[in-house]
């Protein structure tokens, strides 16, 4: 094919796949067991964030929150036998992307971890994360001691009990519900000051506010719903591992378009930065990841940090997170820089994506559509690498979140994708 | 006194007036029946937003407000009951101000409504307000219908004694509580799009997740705390209210230092536009009040529109609403303009303010403090009257909101004011 017309084509092919991915309705129905209601999740399977990796390459904090799955599971009971276990290979480490997951910087989700189910009304597809365990020590960013550990069986126990109930239960007496229209809240926390992937202070107490009347419905102990509704509450990322199922069911929606090529997958594991693309199925395109420019908590420094990890970039992927960052000027004391900053980064993002979000918009920008759909084309022709927020966590295992701030991809992914990208359909 | 000393001395109690103001600390402790805890009122005396004004000079939705109210009292049986007993001149009419009150829109309070009591901890003063109805027909849009009236009833018997236990409970098990902290609560809304008088979405749910965890855990009935915090929830003005009281709260910390210019109440009853300032005593400076520019509900245009109404703008006179716009991009869909016009509501009012709020910021203006502290000289001197955001209610009782908009009070109020200063201090 001409060059001309590959052009036409993959021009076409991407308004598909935008059009697929702004129009997929992410809806929350319910929490469940990740053994029961992940597809194809083994019995001795850990999803982990990020493209494939194996516990050789892993770095710190994913070691660490596998450590703690091992020994939530019941399959180690000692941080030596866990270790030992994990270096075996006999358990299997697979990406939460591989199961329509997403999971937050380590992303380990275990068959006996709750996790949120997303039901994409508009194409039919699925997606899962699991709950989100709030600041300080926690699995995600690597920390697996015996509090973090009693914090998990709680939120997989009685919190996930309590919010299955609440999200089955379908809303006031009578009402039918096709659960949480989780891109409608998206739309209204982005009026509020939120982006989405790092400032979801909004979108959590919105979260909290549809369900504390179902949960005081439901609850059989007061004392529980109270203590529920205070951990949703509190906790201003309570919205983000819903909110990250839900864009990877938008991104999901826009995959597998022949000839597209926009990137549906942004995901890093801590040692690599991975994409997919639309067009070219299955396949990963990775380099090392770089760290983090951002605020470290106090007593911590760039020295402490971990490369990139986790796969909330999905974010990014499906037009919020940093791409919206001109709706949450207020972030910058979290991840530095200037309110003026926050608009640049937006505007900078209209220059790689091939369509503007018509349901989410940006009211400082005279309430203009998100940037959405990262064109693979774009990115290296203009030499501009994606935007992303992130949490930065230490590199040693068993420490946690340590600063937050700002980070790109590596340019060589989105060059050995074109260049694939031009081999299957030059 | 020469002018030169004049204005030092004035610069002088400006400065302490708008300390007092912004240091004021208004805690949200309790909800209790009007006729209970406001101090002087009488057992047959109902309260009303804005200056002094008798059934006479009424506007419709105040005269509408007066009838459901002595409906609701049972003080008449019927309208015409009621409009016969108003025009008798047997029931004192008096504004909220004169009782530590804010009331938005035709603001009635009568005796056996519930209020939310409001402790500046600083400096030890009190102020109230009504719980928020929510939208639709309301009693302070004039309505009065059976619904309305039923509405009402629930409101200050059910849902009240559920505030009022939940804001007594003092939070987890144990942990003692000097109430909600209404400052704090403002200044993080600030930060997700409220101005704190016309857009309050974020305040509200930031309001509903505060007392949801302690509404479950005191609620006897798990129907009847659904309901309360559904209503709470989804009435994205349930905060306003408190929100005035805490206002009220300030500007009353603020009132009485000698020789101050800073006006200390703004308000008005649908017929007359009054301030207060505080160097000048109790007297109210009136004029006729303007009616607001802004977007109509489908239906309704601005010959449909009553004058201005309501002592919300005791937000202004505290350093937000429309002072705050900047913050709140998204709020010109509702009352008309453009984003960057909310930039210049903000900028214009700190040409007439004495100061800029310590603990109330802006992000987009780079976390600068809101314009605080309206000085009347500065009004006069630069011909700039204070900016206000506000609903717009039907000119006939019993109709309601039919728009919100942006409005000014008369400059001729703030000239006769500083003639009186002048006159007093000069």
């Amino acid at each position: 094919m001409n060059e001309q017309d590959l052009g036409t084509r993959v021009d076409q092919a991407n308004r598909t796949a935008v059009e697929r991915m702004v129009e997929a309705r992410p809806m929350l129905t319910t929490v469940a067991m990740a053994g029961e209601v992940i597809p194809g999740l083994g019995e001795r399977q850990l999803l982990h964030a990020g493209p494939p990796i194996d516990w050789q390459r892993a770095s710190g904090p994913l070691r660490g929150a596998i450590i703690g799955a091992l020994l939530l599971e019941g399959w180690a009971q000692t941080q030596e036998e866990a270790r030992s276990l994990a270096q075996s290979g006999e358990i299997d480490l697979a990406p939460c992307h591989h199961f329509g997951c997403a999971g937050p910087m380590a992303g380990v989700i275990s068959p006996s971890m709750a996790v949120y189910v997303i039901e994409n009304v508009t194409h039919g597809n699925r997606a899962f994360s699991n709950l989100n365990e709030g600041y300080g020590k926690v699995l995600r960013y690597g920390a697996y001691s015996s509090e973090v550990l009693a914090k998990l069986r709680w939120m997989n126990g009685a919190m996930a009990g309590l919010l299955k109930a609440a999200l089955e239960e379908g809303g006031a007496a009578g009402e039918s519900s096709e659960g949480l229209d989780m891109r409608a809240l998206l739309a209204e926390a982005l009026h509020m000051g939120d982006e989405g992937h790092n400032r979801n202070k909004a979108g959590s107490i919105l979260f909290t506010k549809l369900l504390a009347p179902r949960i005081a419905r439901v609850a059989q102990e007061r004392e529980e719903a109270a203590r529920v509704l205070a951990f949703l509450g509190d906790n201003a990322l309570s919205v983000l591992n819903p909110m990250m199922a839900a864009a990877k069911a938008m991104a999901d929606a826009a995959h597998g378009q022949e000839a597209s090529t926009i990137v549906t997958a942004m995901a890093r594991n801590g040692t690599d930065f991975g994409i997919r693309v639309s067009g070219l199925g299955e396949e990963w395109f990775t380099a090392p990841a770089a760290t983090p420019d951002g605020l470290y908590f106090s007593g911590f420094s760039a020295a402490d940090a971990n490369p990139d990890i986790g796969d909330s970039t999905i974010t990014e992927t499906a037009g919020f997170g940093a791409f919206a960052m001109a709706a949450a000027p207020a972030i910058v004391q979290f991840v530095s820089g200037k309110p003026a900053d926050a608009i640049t980064a937006t505007l900078e993002m209209y220059e790689i994506t091939a369509g503007e979000h018509p349901h989410l918009t940006i009211p400082s920008l005279d309430f203009r559509g998100t940037p959405v759909g990262i064109d693979l084309r774009k990115v290296v022709e203009l030499g501009i690498t994606p935007r992303v927020n992130t949490g930065i966590a230490h590199r040693e295992a068993g420490i946690g979140q340590i600063g937050a701030g700002l980070v790109r991809p590596p340019m060589e992914i989105f060059e050995s994708a074109l260049i694939a990208f031009d081999q299957r359909y030059g």
